[in-house]
């Protein structure tokens, strides 16, 4: 029988599991809520705990895994296996985690950062059709992205490679939480995208839907600002008209530079689906040069929640 | 005694061979001319001929040697060894270069284009301290580039990784040869600085010595406009630090999307040397976030015209 492979994927309010076939089809999978008090130190042991129990429960031992691969918030030292200033988690600290988690299954161990990790699985099994070039861009609460370039993960100096969120698309826009001015993520995360719903109400003199919601003091999300606009609010089209100009802009020059085979927009905002992306695509192909505009596709993220195990078990697939 | 690597540099007007140690160091270097005539078909004739040549001068046989690497203009498959499209050779149709070059020398042959093969020169004898994460981006009559990461070079889907002289910059700015507008080549590129100096003149008002040589139809050079501004001249100044904003702009965006140990700017515009590199690097530390701005450093090349022979010689270190 083929080995198996561990996917984990470790977040501030649940830990996703799943045993996967080399060839990437999940078996089985469960999760545990992430208990994050007394500075997350019970998280390591609870995810040794819960893989030992579900081991025993599928009459499954050790020999029978290739490795266990992890994605995690906070900064990564993968050559260590450590990680630091995960807030979410509360680890302010160095976690020694690879070397707990293989004492304590006695499986080897591979971690990388969240993002980096739901990159590797739409490559694998997902838009990203396991091409060699690939980035996912996630559109959350943050932009957060990942870059995989000649079948391997672009980290950078610093682990800072794939930050596609800080790419500065309007140099006098919006301050972000980093420090400068005229992020990406600033105008097409979620957040992003409620910020320039705000800013273009303001001087919206029309009659609108989204206008009426943001004065009568309304919460208004992403899904609210698409849905008016799929429903031809005009103050909504704008809104998405502008969020997917400087997402186009922004995928454009990822395209420049880089040249992927896919470039994968995912995370919650990219519910919207082939509304956004057509938009995106038009901007895309203004602001990219004739080779690119014909060989890098844009694409919608098909892997869902699942990309986090999937990418975190493909990162165990070095021990086979 | 150490085998050696020979690398050639092909260009328009002149073929530069070297033959240096696994070390880096050039040994002996000799050029010749290129001659296009007849559809560019003497020049892979030539470039066997000059090296058996040199190597009976240098009483050397093939066995000596690593293998040869070599740089060119056009399009380049890496794979298979051949270059299509390289107009300023004369080479329409598919050139075997490879398979000819390994008959006709007896050693083994690597190529790849000239923008790559000068980025990979500056990674490892140049301002790139070998490190496996560097980028550089000439400055000359265009801006091509070559992107190093985890010690390799990107190629891109359709071997457009790099062209870093078609990122967007001014969405609504000048017209670029490639189809598309505001591309950094339009702007900070030898052609592009008088473009923008031209441009910048036509609204000056005051007093100028650069805005005097343009009104009377003088030719000027992007030398020309540096050397003013260095010179204090008021509308040079103006353009030096518009060209830097853009240029700071565009390598800032890089280094938020890859986080490369050097971004190593070249070219012959990198003539201006640190009064360049400093205003470049006032806007690269304003559109960099932080992680970025204190890890990624802004360089000026160092090896000049030998960077192309230097790194078409590392290609070959793969046959070592």
């Amino acid at each position: 029988m083929d080995k198996k492979l561990i996917g984990v994927d470790l977040g501030g309010t649940t830990i996703k599991f799943a045993i996967l076939t080399p060839a990437g089809e999940i078996q089985q999978r469960w999760s545990v809520d992430t208990n994050i008090l007394d500075e997350g130190s019970h998280i390591v042991p609870d995810i040794i705990t819960s893989i030992n129990h579900h081991l025993d429960l599928f009459e499954m031992t050790p020999d029978q895994f290739i490795g266990i691969g992890m994605g995690t918030p906070g900064t990564v030292d993968i050559q260590k296996g450590t990680v630091i200033g995960a807030y979410n988690l509360n680890w302010k600290t160095l976690q020694p985690v690879k070397a707990q988690i293989e004492a304590g299954t006695g499986i080897q161990f591979a971690i990388d950062n969240d993002a980096n990790v739901a990159a590797l699985g739409e490559r694998w099994q997902g838009a990203g059709e396991n091409d060699d070039d690939v980035i996912l861009v996630p559109l959350g609460t943050g932009i957060g992205g990942g870059i995989i370039a000649n079948g391997q993960l672009l980290h950078g100096l610093a682990g800072a490679a794939g930050e596609i969120g800080h790419v500065t698309v309007d140099p006098n826009g919006y301050q972000c939480t980093c420090g400068k001015k005229g992020c990406l993520e600033t105008i097409a995360s979620a957040t992003g995208v409620v910020r320039v719903a705000r800013d273009m109400a303001e001087e919206y003199a029309g009659d609108s839907a989204l206008k009426r919601q943001l004065d009568d003091g309304e919460e208004i999300s992403s899904k609210i600002v698409f849905d008016l606009a799929k429903a031809n609010d005009p103050l909504a089209l704008n809104v998405v008209e502008r969020v997917s100009y400087f997402l186009g802009l922004a995928l454009g020059n990822l395209g420049n530079t880089l040249n992927p085979a896919y470039i994968v927009i995912g995370g919650g905002v990219s519910a919207a689906g082939d509304f956004l992306l057509t938009r995106v695509q038009k901007y895309f192909n203004e602001y990219t040069f004739p080779q690119v505009r014909n060989s890098t596709k844009l694409r919608l993220a098909v892997l869902g929640n699942d990309a986090g195990v999937i990418g975190a078990a493909s990162l165990a697939k070095q021990f086979a």
